[in-house]
């Protein structure tokens, strides 16, 4: 397939490159020329606007900051003017809301799409072990699918147009809530004298297991690897898990639901963000308890 | 080997009655005449007085509600009236200053003495399924293991003086954070639109997965059965919740320890607890938000 792709910064990259080793022709489009000429090096072809670089194509894969941004470029410069019959595929972490309007818009001028942000950070662009989480008809996850696939090991549909966005948001307002609580805990015990891999030993096989606790253990030295080991460096920084908490307030709002753990989380995770801490792993919040 | 058991309500009648299967002798006092005469029913001699109940015997074993009172009944009718030699344990849930205090009390009287507070509720206490978490020093432990290993399926030793109730509370201030924000995630979820089975299955096997979502689903007909399929009755009730967080809060602000989202949990357990939900399981607070 010739496949646009609009976005190429650290995740984006390494998704395009898969594409390519996927036997896929990919169109680059990207405000960076860095990043452009990255992707010329990996063997993409070059484009200077996302008109020239989404003519002709059969699908269009997006990786962008934001919503407004996600809006600007599929109702400018991707709408109307990619191929009729193009399947858009935005796999962006933006808010629900946006994501539907973008997707109606597209919907209205003919094309499919879905929203497919991802679960994995850099390392697992690069190796393809994405997850994506599909919102979007049948129809549109069944074209999108073989697409995503070639970019991550799980491909899962959520439901209709936003319920990625929706599954990511409110999945990761659950990791980071259960990320503090889960510090918290290892905090209070070691104060209380407890060995902290003896507190791990009991509450990993009890009630307060949690992914936080037994597959990113925020204390270095106990459970399996984790940033934690590597002085909190890589992972998933805390500037971006604070992203996703504000999306997940932000849809809690228009939807008047009460997420007052989630709301706690996002406090807090902005407080750390602000103290300059948001390049670090979001674990790292532990050295603030 | 005869055993004195101090306090046969819903809990500490099965565990008596499973000291009793296990083949030992057992002695009951009760302040409540009804659980004196359901334990002499069960077949344990029966006193008036905690000092009659605890003379002659090898072990005191003690299932009582709060701190205050572990304190008067081992300080004021055990220590000094039980047989030089006999082990104390204590299986109430209590506040680990106290815990500590009553322990150092007993060895400075010559006895050996160990916390042991249960997790399981009454189905486990019955069944001889609970789980001990147990504080104190390495003979000690060796000693009370047996004997509580004819009440339960796990005796972990959590550390010296005071461990078992601290691992308890901080286990059990994790559970509380963790399932409120499982709550909030299936409620958002819910309000976006997702069908919750399919948020279930993404979050269960995502980073979102913990004991309250995969063993105890807040959800009716979602995840395994759980009391959320009984009308949230059964279970562990909000206010058994509530006194653990409150056990855990006063830690905290006793070792000066940072808990936030505990602290959070806390006044929602509180709230549902005001509002006279106290009876109903601790993940009927979904209904709240």
């Amino acid at each position: 397939m010739k496949i646009a792709f609009i976005g190429l910064g650290n995740m984006g990259g390494g998704m395009a490159a898969n594409l390519l080793k996927a036997g896929h022709t990919v169109n680059a489009f990207d405000l960076s020329a860095e990043a452009l000429a990255r992707a010329k090096d990996n063997g993409c072809a070059t484009f200077t606007s996302v008109r020239e670089a989404v003519a002709g194509v059969d699908a269009v894969v997006s990786m962008l900051p934001n919503g407004k941004i996600v809006d600007s470029v599929y109702v400018g410069d991707v709408i109307g003017y990619a191929s009729k019959g193009a399947i858009l595929l935005d796999c962006s972490t933006i808010d629900v809301d946006t994501a539907r309007k973008v997707t109606a818009e597209a919907t209205v001028a003919g094309y499919e799409m879905v929203d497919a942000p991802v679960s994995g950070g850099i390392g697992a662009a690069n190796g393809g072990t994405l997850t994506f989480m599909v919102g979007g008809s049948e129809s549109a996850f069944a074209r999108a699918e073989p697409i995503l696939a070639a970019m991550g090991k799980a491909v899962i549909h959520a439901g209709g147009s936003g319920a990625g966005q929706a599954a990511k948001i409110c999945n990761n307002m659950l990791l980071g809530a259960s990320m503090i609580a889960t510090c918290e805990a290892f905090t209070l015990a070691e104060k209380l004298g407890l060995d902290l891999q003896t507190f791990y030993d009991i509450s990993s096989k009890s009630s307060g297991q949690n992914w936080s606790m037994t597959s990113y253990c925020p204390v270095p030295g106990v459970g399996p690897q984790s940033p934690a080991d590597n002085d909190y460096q890589g992972g998933f920084a805390t500037a971006l898990m604070l992203k996703d908490l504000k999306l997940a307030m932000e849809a809690a709002r228009s939807v008047d639901a009460n997420v007052p753990m989630g709301e706690k989380a996002a406090a807090l995770y902005e407080a750390f963000n602000e103290a300059g801490q948001g390049g670090f792993d979001f674990s790292a919040i532990i050295k603030t308890l």
